[in-house]
């Protein structure tokens, strides 16, 4: 079975708390609550690099407590702090902590991260502007106190795809990767299109690939911010290409034994490839693994 | 191929045109231009139930005009009228007139309508509360005059899924559907889950059942207001139901002649299919059809 990153993780969503005020104040004051552990958004770490738990004494005093779920039936809580500084870190640092953590564990924290930056990116009112917004639904969403909407957490789908010729896979670079390092090529779906619709409109925008016979494989939550990755193949007939540059630095069609090389980190392979807890990752993985 | 509602709309997005200012200018004044009649949020329909388009001259003063996209090199556009109401409109007539439609022209209308919707529900930044955000990107986001901040439209990911377990998939009924009506049990993706992930908290939370085997079917847009609906099927070893109440009114095991009556809308069929245009539809055609 396929196990993408940020996936497994044990935290039950416990719907039905977060609509029960009476449930969710005695998850607040259940004494073995416990609270996520954050340095501004990122995680704290433990000795083995396991995420960090504390009581909810821990919060800071009146920061919004938003439940995560429950594990083994213990409530599970991340406080919002709306000091945060905005603007999501992406540092090396955080990349290689999510690499070294157990996939549930960044799935966890993954969830929570989402969350955390949605509230803090979303303190108004879309609709009327107002100021006077609050948590709702146990932290699930906010509610406007002066014209009454309700606000969910955002969500982006993302497409991410190998375009597949004669045994070769398309695979491209954007300008800010890391040097030597390809991957599949990916967009955001757009209203009113599928998910099939988007992957040939991808290929088509960033290659000039015309594709079919579009094939979904397997999804992924990616928290920077809070996107649902999901990654395809499709079938090329003419394998020109003509690279919008705007996008890509630069896409090239690889053979099996050059992505086998690339994933196992060969000297002098074609490319340096995504990090494990990337879906790209488990792509190439499904794509060596089909046969 | 399965050909889901409210796909295979002609429109070339024309990613390129949208971030080019004198690209999208042009496209402003070349006399071929189209734009959708719309009566409110609904479509005005011609006497062949297509969709109806008028010259640039029809949109109201100073409507800002959002880019559909290019049919056959020519610009297809809508006006954003703020003054429509809001509260999107799903009237039995709308619906009837998007089952009599081509799909391609549904698929058409949905994009546009999504995306009107979504710049009537979000005319202040919701980062920092400013009125003073304008169309961007020839209508595909809006961007804040105060903070800067760019706004892209929402698309929010739903699984639709039938359980399956000995020969019979699992359908239920929501309070407010038509009577008869039972469909695919669906919930929306949250951030920090998997399309697989989803799929399986869903079918726990609603009907009490633990699946494995998620498998993802097809997608289509749905445009009230803006989901991206994903079919899938799952595997129950156990068909035991615990009924979420709150969610659903009932939940029935239906076997193959049960689905293929009802699909066929033969009298005393265990329920009344969802319209051609839902994609629960095609997930029952792919269903029946696959052996
Ligand atoms: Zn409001
Ligand atoms: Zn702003």
């Amino acid at each position: 079975m396929l196990r993408p990153g940020f996936t497994g993780s044990p935290l039950d969503r416990a719907d039905a708390l977060r609509n029960d005020p009476d449930a969710f104040g005695a998850a607040l004051s259940d004494w073995r609550a416990r609270l996520l552990r954050l340095d501004g958004i990122d995680p704290v770490l433990d000795e083995q690099g396991r995420l960090s738990w504390g009581s909810l004494a821990e919060a800071p005093e009146d920061a919004p407590l938003l439940l995560l779920g429950l594990i083994d039936g213990r409530p599970h809580f991340a406080a919002l702090d709306y000091d945060m500084p905005l603007g999501a870190t992406r540092s090396p640092a955080i990349f290689r902590a999510l690499g070294e953590m157990p996939p549930e564990e960044a799935s966890t924290y993954a969830g929570a991260r989402s969350l955390i930056d949605w509230h803090l990116r979303h303190r108004f009112c879309a609709r009327c502007g107002s100021g006077d917004t609050a948590i709702h639904r146990a932290g699930w969403g906010r509610k406007c106190g002066n014209c009454g909407t309700e606000h969910f957490p955002r969500v982006d789908p993302v497409v991410i795809m190998l375009a597949e010729h004669d045994g070769r896979v398309l695979v491209g670079r954007q300008p800010q990767y890391p040097p030597g390092r390809y991957s599949a090529l990916a967009g955001f779906v757009e209203p009113g299109e599928s998910v099939e619709e988007a992957v040939a409109r991808e290929l088509f925008e960033e290659a000039g690939l015309k594709v079919r016979d579009v094939r979904y494989v397997v999804s992924q939550p990616w928290p920077f911010p809070s996107q649902l990755m999901m990654a395809c193949v499709a079938a090329a007939d003419d394998p020109t290409l003509t690279i919008d540059t705007t996008e890509l630095e630069d896409a090239i069609w690889v053979d099996r034994a050059g992505v086998e090389a690339s994933m196992a980190g060969e000297p002098g392979a074609p490319f340096l490839p995504p990090p494990p807890f990337a879906i790209a990752h488990t792509l190439f993985r499904w794509w060596l693994e089909r046969e």
